[in-house]
């Protein structure tokens, strides 16, 4: 085995697949594990996947995905942004993993800094130890208002004692639900330009903003890799699907090596997408049952005694502080899953230094699986 | 942008958007670029993903994929080769490019170097090249049964002045059709065992052997990393599905980086997959079809004036010597398009050194384009 290996292991895949084992041996599992939405991919989509089936001829399509679908996107963003982006700057992945491999790929050689936010994704890291990144992690806490800022670049350089090359920057994020709004991207971005680091915007849970201003980064620059997602808010995460948007100048180098890492993103799954563009309206009925259960683990998490640690605006996550009851997450979430049934994932994922004492909650399940957990959860800790 | 952006391009996939651009503005394009057949998926499998459309309800799976499929695949390895594989030695992958990016990421460091047949599949020069992995391309030639042998291993390590870390062979073989057999393919795993070198059998042609014996490295040895597909025997390469089979102990590795780099593989092309391999009856009709192009291939190319230059044993491709015509493949697959509509990869993406002289041509379609191909390109190089 190669020494990069030795990556963690990404902690909500393995409770997702040990309450996979549990519920196939008849356990009535709750799953709050993973940001795995209840419902189904729009009726649109669906509708869309099944014509597409009669025919059943589905092949490689262009490694960046479909004119059609690339089309499409672009026509979004100038519904809802008003922002006119060619559909030669978009790429569509394999879902955002893809996007972030893709752009770790094209932007950073083996050793450069790219700075990220602590809590956040793990793979983030895992992906940077994979291929030989070094992942200049920042603490994002109430100070900072929970986000990267261009002061805390500035510090966390200096401390590295190297210049950041990247910074990748979630909004929402993952876990802390925070939402970075417009102001606070252009500066970011207007720093990030003024010393040459590249900057990285993960969207994937836009259209998920319960609290706050949700803007894009192409809103405040063109000099931005934009990475977004179909799982989340369009509810199609089984179908690895996702799209960038890139600097024109780079998006040569992006196709290059897309044509030999993915050769090209599922075509089915490219079908579906498009039709899911125009299903807001569903959708937004979706995103009200998430608001819903917000609200409910928002009063009810405290009350149980698991204080939220940072600001839920939006994603739907509930990041909450454990210490009342544990100073070791990972036994916690193994416990609670071995004794009552509910997933959820331990803070280790999101943060190596302080995650031992905070848990992730997904509230992207239905009404009654949330108000069920939380009973369980409020039976268990008593 | 990175050094490591700088991978060459994937010719074929150039081609590709090309015969697609030109298509789409209405020109009659017969594609013999990529490897896709022109059946579509088994019907089995087109009507299972339809019923599970009925639900909707698709999502992350485990990472390395459902139980059920690998069990399955564990059932059909029972069935075909009378082998007992234990089904959590499978990996399902998002085709089989996640399996050779996760290869070479579980099994190789940067600098690390790794034998491949020459001419070969482009994408494992180029992944290896934005992974920091040194490709040792050896010569496969009528000498060498165009395959890999101790020998050839020996005298590269030897000239490369540094011991392997791996050898990737595939068998049938893109482009040369070469099928390696059950004695030569147990010689290299004994000499890579000896030698504490990775040995990877890429095995996505399997059931695509036309001549000679076909036969997996695992009938040989377990100490091996099978890549495998259901894109091509399977006809699903638009559903970017495949899988591995690997040694016990490196399971777990393979798992965590697969859990950050792809999350999981798509779920629908999984639910697919599964139904496609009980389609076999329906997929040696296939094949039958294959045989025939493959046929006619072997009796027009060289009548024009396009000899065959390799074995054109198994996987459905004929790799042709164009030097009569031109010293400039690229420049020749080029004309060819435009000017007759034909679409077919020039020699440079499977060979950097003498591929500026051969033509691959894909005779995955149907007997019609494949006269009409050949017609085309008899009339033009007049």
């Amino acid at each position: 085995m190669s020494k990069r290996s030795a990556v963690e292991p990404f902690h909500a895949m393995d409770v997702l697949a040990e309450a996979t084992r549990r519920r196939e041996a008849g356990h009535p599992v709750i799953s709050m594990a993973v940001g795995q939405p209840v419902h189904p991919a729009p009726k649109a989509a669906l509708e869309a996947a099944r014509r597409a089936l009669e025919d059943g001829r589905l092949g490689y399509t262009d490694a960046l995905g479909t004119l059609s679908l690339k089309t499409a996107i672009a026509e979004d963003y100038q519904g809802r942004h008003g922002l006119v982006i060619d559909p030669q700057r978009i790429a569509v992945t394999t879902g955002s993993s893809a996007g972030f491999n893709l752009a770790f790929l094209a932007l950073f050689d083996p050793g450069d800094c790219v700075a990220i936010a602590r809590p956040g994704y793990p793979a983030y890291r895992n992906i940077m130890a994979a291929l030989g990144l070094r992942a200049v992690e920042i603490e994002a806490n109430a100070e900072t208002g929970f986000t990267l800022t261009p002061e805390s670049l500035e510090r966390a350089a200096a401390e590295a004692g190297r210049p950041l090359r990247g910074v990748l920057l979630a909004s929402p994020a993952n876990p802390t639900g925070t939402v970075t709004g417009r102001a606070r991207l252009k500066s970011l971005a207007e720093y990030c330009r003024a010393q040459s680091i590249a900057f990285i915007s993960d969207e994937i849970y836009h259209g998920l903003t319960f609290a706050g201003e949700e803007a894009t980064a192409l809103e405040v620059s063109d000099d931005v890799v934009v990475i977004n997602s179909f799982s989340k808010y369009y509810c199609m995460t089984g179908w690895r699907i996702g799209w960038m948007v890139l600097p024109e100048s780079q998006v040569r180098a992006f196709e290059r090596i897309a044509q030999s890492l993915y050769i090209s993103p599922p075509e089915l799954s490219q079908i579906a997408a498009e039709a899911a563009l125009g299903a807001r309206q569903e959708l937004d009925g979706y995103k009200r049952s998430y608001a819903a259960n917000r609200d409910l683990l928002l009063k009810r998490l405290p009350e149980i005694g698991l204080s939220i640690a940072s600001p839920m605006d939006g994603a739907f996550y509930a990041y909450v502080d454990v210490s009342r009851f544990t100073n070791d997450s990972m036994a916690f979430a193994r416990r609670m899953l071995a004794e009552i049934n509910v997933a959820a994932t331990p803070g280790h994922d999101f943060d190596p230094v302080e995650g031992h004492r905070a848990m992730r909650f997904s509230y992207a399940g239905s009404a009654e699986e949330m108000t069920e957990a939380m009973d369980r959860i409020a039976r268990w800790l008593k």
